[in-house]
């Protein structure tokens, strides 16, 4: 163990994700045990610009491990993408004698710390955090399990409503790069179709599908943001095959990013969190903390780049079920 | 006391609500104490011309009290807005020895009690059931409480994310002619605008104030989908004034027509329900039930006509809060 | 108008209700629209024997309307109690030039105010803040509703689960010495029995119904904890007639008083704080604004005492529903 | 693949859980892609016993993917249980040309499959459902992940609640013979304290622990049903040694059974269906399908007894963040 660690510096940074709460928690309280000082940063990188530092103690988060967002704020910082951003974080850092970092975020943020690396060489830990589930290096990323939940609730009240004649439900989910989101909660929702970015046969699959639509029915169809169209342009292309059924749309937008943490992305957070901090405070650097095949596992962040594959299972389910 | 009221008709038409289901359950529970039958008649005035008819008791309805939509369906039937369709009603209606008729539903449905009165004279009482909360005779209609309470925590969630800078959500709820539920789910959720179809001058506040907006902040405003345009073509009006503003759009959708009812909607349904079977015992006719200043009032048919005009309090508040 | 009102004191104290934060919004947020100062009082009367002051600003609270409890804090003050503790308040509202009051709270919390103007005569008025629902001068509370939408949600889970033989469920709810959230979350429910304070001829009737309870279904039961026995005793009474029956307990305990408000909770703390500082402004004083048939009202302290009469219709949907 | 099978019964059998009805669902779509029946058995083996069967089809399903409980209702059934009774269940499985069956339920499920074995050799497979999660072949049961966010939910509403002084909040949640409930749900809403059947220590130290416990502060103690002592006795033997401490109990008991399903349940039902399905129709036999490390296993159901050890990680957790 590197002896000199007593006070780690904490951040969450890009996008905020339900968990992040629950992560810091489980840092801070592990911590307090060991007597390590946890220092959190705020607001990401610009409060690293800016010794924007505040102690933190469990009693400050135990009263939001249940909230979404991220009590440290977060912040995507164009100054720390300069040079003379990350040597002034450098200083900071070193001037409120911190002695390694823990950072929650995406690959955006751990590129970040591959930067600092450069000129500030303390041992830094990275949790993935973001809804949309694409990082090498992890099965689960912090705050997508709970995006799922959310999308699958609107979801399920669509099916509620009476079961109208001829009418096509569209919901567009997050997700500019990955299906993951619509995948699960397609599935989740007994949707009759799927439509994800990794796939270009799935919307011409679908359209022929539509064109043998009888009026009888009505049809609930989870369409990614970032499929190459949203739902809106899609809504005009099924209108402009059949001009008698009526399209609703419905789209999600940043509803997906909040509401209170599930149970599964609190103790994944508070897993890979103590984790990190059992990681760290041993030397280990520029890693990342992630669940494969349910067990904790390091990657360097050099493999940790975003992730376009579906999981194989999930694939076939969608094929099979979009039938 | 219409001595000769042995069996009830009932059934839901137009666009489901919840709390209809715990309407019904409430009309079949006093219903029975009373050794009334009650007939369920299926998919609203589609099953009266097709003589779909149920027999409904208490256990029936017990399981679906907290359910959205409506167990015996709902529709909007082409064929009884014709002659020949509801001559075939009110013969079913005879053959079945239906004695009164209770509907749950919009003002299109009350027109349809008063045009099937003139061949077929049976008192016919109605409870009002629309999330859109616009119609004379009631404060509030069936499904307006569930759907406004759907709506703020979808809105919730959107406050929990990290208070990005310059950023601005439009939120589109339900609405076309009234904006009742933007105005209720933007206060309750401290919207920074409320946009609705009842004014054309809180569009241009809005764009006065966006132009003056600094990128410090985020939004968040609550567009009615009937408002003079909904939540996309605001979204191109504030980018053609504010260039570097990042706009992101949720367009709530049916989700607002399902999920479960609130304890309000089942509480009003209930009430209603109880209130209209006693009333129609009676032998009254041709009324709707309704909740005016928390008191059960019976309303003249011809009288529950669309309302447009929004509660003047409510519309001071949003005036106040909009500042 | 009183011109020497420029800076209002706001508390809240007592148990704390969903729906505070949404009132102590709009009370701050109108003030700021009229250039008046609120100061926010911590914990209650504590906050104002320790001088215990924070200026408040609507930016402060927006993020926090949709959280239950009270951002600044609620208690019980056993030193407010002692004259000593009221001069002591006294002169630190003096000092804070506070020339107003605005407390959210329930009946303890106006005898306070009452105590108070004995030593400091400034306006006071109160806003009825208590899930019981049990006050005279309001039709509902705050927090009243939330709780109710709490137990419900909480009972629908029990009746989701398979209908087993000869098995009774015994939900205990809150309410002391009121039975409204066991009414209204009974009947929401379709439960077959209500037990509440206000009654002792209930217990009396549900076990004799319970001598003739058939092992071929299931039963929920809801209790009032102010009942004449909860829900553990009325297990045993149970019991006692009849062996063979498989009796399950949930106590929902203080789940009930929190969570985030409903809409309608968060309306009615928007109207209610709006209104309480437009009259306090007016130089009124010792009185509650309450919502009475749906219309804002102000009364007197001294008549705004806890009631125990459950409304006369609820009563008889309670007897009706639970034959 | 054995060519014979055309026709599969399923049933599910035990308590519910959560997710059946997605797991139905699942295997309905797939076999009907691949032209198999589903026969689908009222309320587990007293269906087998009755020949209480139904064609199940996929549109029977969707529409209660979403809800909990399961639409072919469960049982435990004390008639299979004799040889008799299993006797007249094999005729009936054979009288409806039935090939092959596939269970949902517990360990008494799986070994009442072994039973029938003995005098009806067709091939059967189970799938997990128990809310417990203490099986033997599995990380997860179906209905775990829902009943620990239910849970969490609850909880998560006394940590909203004024931060009071001086109080124990005592939250008994299910586990007779398992604390998987307890510690999760403790671990994500950042309790104090968690006590669980699988340990003794846990209330020694958790007792002193509270004889220093100082009035200026709350806690959260989880409790587990089947620990030595429930919530009830537990706060008697907490007053016993701190008389001033005020201690409030909530007994979550059946609301954790039931509730609309989490993704994780859902799409962990739909991956064992359709894995259950295809292996059944290769001929195998007396096996449960599973999810180990993240992939779908075959255990063969002698294997799968109730396993009362909690995971290592989980249970340093709990030791570390009880302190």
């Amino acid at each position: 163990m590197t002896k000199t660690i007593k006070n780690i510096g904490v951040f969450t940074s890009g996008g905020d994700a339900p968990g992040m709460n629950a992560s810091l928690y489980a840092i801070i309280k592990a911590a307090s045990l060991k007597n390590i000082t946890i220092t959190g940063i705020w607001q990401g990188y610009d409060g690293m610009v800016d010794a924007s530092f505040t102690h933190l103690h469990p009693k400050n988060l135990a009263p939001h491990v249940h909230q979404g967002g991220t009590i440290i704020k977060t912040s995507r910082s164009p100054r720390f993408l300069t040079l003379k951003g990350r040597i002034k974080a450098a200083k900071n850092l070193k001037k409120a004698k911190i002695d390694a970092l823990i950072a929650i975020g995406g690959d955006g943020t751990f590129r970040g710390l591959m930067a600092l690396k450069e000129i500030c060489d303390i041992p830094t830990i990275g949790i993935p955090g973001t809804i949309d589930n694409d990082m090498m290096g992890t099965d689960y990323t912090l705050g997508f399990d709970s995006a799922v939940n959310t999308a699958i609730n609107a979801i399920d009240n669509i099916r509620d409503t009476a079961e109208s004649h001829n009418r096509i439900f569209l919901v567009e989910v997050m997700g500019r790069d990955s299906g993951y989101i619509a995948i699960n909660s397609g599935l989740c929702t007994a949707a009759d179709g799927i439509l994800i970015p990794e796939s270009k046969k799935d919307q011409v699959l679908l359209l022929n599908k539509l064109q043998h639509f009888k009026n009888r029915e009505s049809l609930i169809i989870v369409v990614a943001e970032g499929d190459e169209t949203g739902a809106i342009v899609m809504a005009e292309k099924i209108k402009a095959i059949n001009k008698k059924v009526d399209v609703r749309i419905t789209i999600l937008g940043h509803i997906q990013r909040g509401g209170n943490p599930t149970a599964f992305d609190r103790l994944l957070g508070i897993r890979l969190g103590v984790a990190a901090l059992d990681e760290v405070l041993k030397g280990t650097t520029n890693v990342m903390a992630g669940l494969l095949n349910n067990k904790i596992t390091f990657t360097p962040f050099e493999k940790v780049v975003k992730q376009h594959k579906v999981q194989t299972e999930l694939k076939e389910l969608v094929e099979l079920f979009s039938r």
